[in-house]
């Protein structure tokens, strides 16, 4: 009998070991790959600099489905398009905005861009007395009496000494967000707010602002940072600083779109669905090169690894490039709704729409087993500096088939970068590290490799 | 006498409890202090850009000795100069580098720039018949009947699936720092050396190389790696190439020079001295902002935060910009010389010598008391992002500090973006993260603070 104890377990050990050395064998391979045939870096580089900004219903989102569509035939099994109506905004000629009567230093320049989903000034433009304030409990106590016929400045800057950068934008987003409809209750003209970023900059960051209900619609503009800090004195020495802006944005009917797909089949368990993805679309003012080509050309290269590598997987592995995050998710609602209709079992969901930086973990909104089960394979991923599983969260593409029951995974790159050039012309490719963005690539596939090996039950 | 046994060590554990939480305290403070009031980004901004670059001996070099030197004196207690004399070679007027006789594509210019210390061509240059090498295995194998008045070729690219770029640098800089007396052996005239970088650039690596004695001094370039790829695709085409190339760099006497030293006295034990550092000159080629003016505004702002903060230490802190880091050590060996012979007590020395990133742990060289003691610290600094504490290592101008049984810290930043800027026009102040770098410098002062506070015994 006791010789049966000590065996059993020695022998499970050696089947764990085994096993253990074979995944880290095979994740090596799909690193070593990713660093030296993978093709995210030349996809990128297309994505960003010749198909460019990709706006939802704009032609270089119309050509961002065609590029991605016709490289995945290259290789994936099964590549569609699913059809998706979006929001069609266009942001119009160049805005301006200026204080126009300061008494110590006359008119002033300020560089500013409409919130996507704003409605425009129309070409003669808006002008007012502006006010500062630091949020939505500052703008309440101000009230109808000091607001009324007056345009907002938000001005609550992103809190530096947030270390993941995306609790900083958590903390002031709410101004670009909801700032218009919280002004306007009280009565204002238009918002100006201060652009998402945590450096001095010369460049506004743009990004969707949500009108709420029954609340009158009123103009809202991003003003560079620096500029922020320029009005904000101006206005402390004069506060009856006028200001003006002019924007020509309007919102057109919805437009026809696609989601783009591509799938190798699973070999044994093709009904289970594991999804890899980014969004596809961009704003119109950036290249999109962080925010999110990186995240689609890592999808799309994971399934590229599985092809080179020759990876059989056991289960069926699907590169989604979601259409319209920006401004309306409408990409990833549909998608949800098809995976519902057509009774598809997706057994998780892997978004990458931090950028293309060096991996430092992921983050994961399941239930306790499935999160310890990933947290298991920390031994294998470490070596390859991914050592963060304790956040909460997925990706906003992916979070509509929460409903379903299917795990939630973000990839977390490192946060430091990302708001320097999120939403802005500066968020172009040559701003990603070749070597960042392939380990990023390499990082989502070891996840799917051991999710696709051992399942997440 | 149970009471007793229950008492005690609750009464230990209360005293641990709060002293973590002070810990977690102070550390905040440092973390929140450097990202919102640290001057270590605009100190880099002038080191780089109005200094720029300071190669030892250079007026370069003295403008930084005396700009790191004035700002220290600012808020340091005690600031010295510590004289040692550099090697001051200087590299002349630009170099040209061609292949004259391909049979199919005739002359085609190459970008190269002279190793440091190499000896000069001379305005006559030197030509001759080309071979390339991946190692010094196949030099030896091809050996004097092959090599003997020819002109090597280096070829052997940094390996890009080693996840650490610092381990794909240790595995190729060989023949950057030896090639050149390897080739001579066997009676080779020159030798070209691929650079030391992942990617494929325009632009050559400069760096150091190390004649040994008793052997022929070749000159010696590095060539771009797209113009390396270039120059071993028309090798194979045609084995009789001609290359021609032209250098006019020399070696002057030794040039007078200085260690920056900046100290905060300690209260308690101020015969105990934890050195932080980095290395004040770069190479003439580059702005140095990564290398090393990075690690040296660092250490001046870990100081400055502890005199803002009003930190009293109770040991002595003490900033050194070390001189000569890139072609000779001068500095770092002069300093343990001057401790030595002065019976300094050093505690512990920190540097910081892998560019502006994003922090990831430290390495260390010390016995594994100490090493276990830093490690215990590891919950304390994790929610910073400083997870690896596992590799060997501390930095070149600290390393003449270790017979002294100093033990030694390396600050271990991301490294993924480092070798696409070193040594090179590219190492410049717009490659640098605000962020990351004062999340460096956090991250050392932090490490100072648990040092200072518990010692390393």
């Amino acid at each position: 009998m006791k010789k049966i104890f000590l065996t059993i377990p020695l022998f499970l050990f050696l089947i764990v070991a085994v096993a253990q050395t074979q995944d880290e064998s095979a994740i090596k391979q799909i690193f070593d790959e990713a660093l030296t045939k993978g093709k995210s870096y030349q996809w990128l580089e297309y994505l960003s600099t010749k198909v460019g900004s990709r706006l939802s219903g704009s032609p270089g989102a119309a050509a961002g489905v065609e590029f991605t569509r016709h490289e995945m035939e290259n290789y994936a099994d099964t590549v569609w398009l699913q059809p998706v109506m979006v929001p069609h905004w266009v942001r119009g000629q160049k805005e301006i905005g200026r204080v126009v009567n300061s008494k110590k230093v006359g008119t002033v320049e300020m560089n500013v861009c409409a919130l996507g989903g704003s409605v425009g000034t129309g070409p003669s433009g808006i002008s007012g007395n502006i006010v500062e304030v630091k949020d939505f409990d500052e703008l309440k106590q101000m009230g109808e009496k000091n607001i009324k016929g007056k345009i907002v400045f938000f001005n609550r800057p992103m809190d530096a000494t947030k270390i993941s950068t995306f609790a900083a934008y958590g903390g002031a987003v709410n101004q670009r967000g909801s700032g218009a409809s919280e002004a306007a209750k009280y009565g204002a003209i238009g918002v100006v707010v201060r652009s998402m970023g945590l450096n001095l900059e010369d460049y506004p960051h743009t990004g969707g602002l949500r009108y709420a209900p029954n609340i009158p619609q009123i103009p809202a503009i991003a003003i560079a940072t620096r500029h922020a800090e320029t009005l904000s004195k101006l206005l402390k020495a004069d506060a009856t600083l006028q200001f003006y802006f002019e924007t020509h944005c309007v919102t057109l009917a919805d437009a026809p779109s696609f989601n783009v797909i591509g799938e190798i089949k699973g070999s044994e368990y093709s009904d289970e669905i594991i999804v890899v993805g980014g969004h596809l679309d961009s704003w119109d003012l950036a290249q999109g090169a962080h925010d999110d080509g990186a995240g689609c050309v890592q999808a799309m290269d994971v399934l590229y690894l599985y092809k080179i590598l020759g990876i059989k997987p056991k289960r069926t592995i699907r590169a989604v490039m979601f259409m319209n995050e920006e401004n309306g998710l409408r990409g990833g609602i549909e998608y949800a709704k098809q995976a519902d209709l057509k009774k598809e079992k997706h057994i998780a969901a892997i978004e990458s729409d931090r950028g293309g930086f060096t991996p430092r973990g992921f983050s994961m909104s399941a239930d306790d087993a499935v999160k310890n089960k990933i947290k298991s394979w920390k031994p294998l991923l470490e070596p390859y500096g991914l050592t963060d599983f304790n956040q909460e969260g997925g990706g906003a593409d992916i979070g509509p088939l929460a409903p379903q029951g299917v795990p939630m995974i973000g990839f977390l790159p490192d946060s430091q970068r990302y708001f320097d050039y999120h939403h802005t012309p500066e968020d172009t490719f040559d701003k990603v590290s070749k070597r960042e963005l392939e380990l990023g690539t390499a990082s989502m596939a070891a996840l799917v490799y051991l999710i696709d090996t051992y399942g997440l039950k």
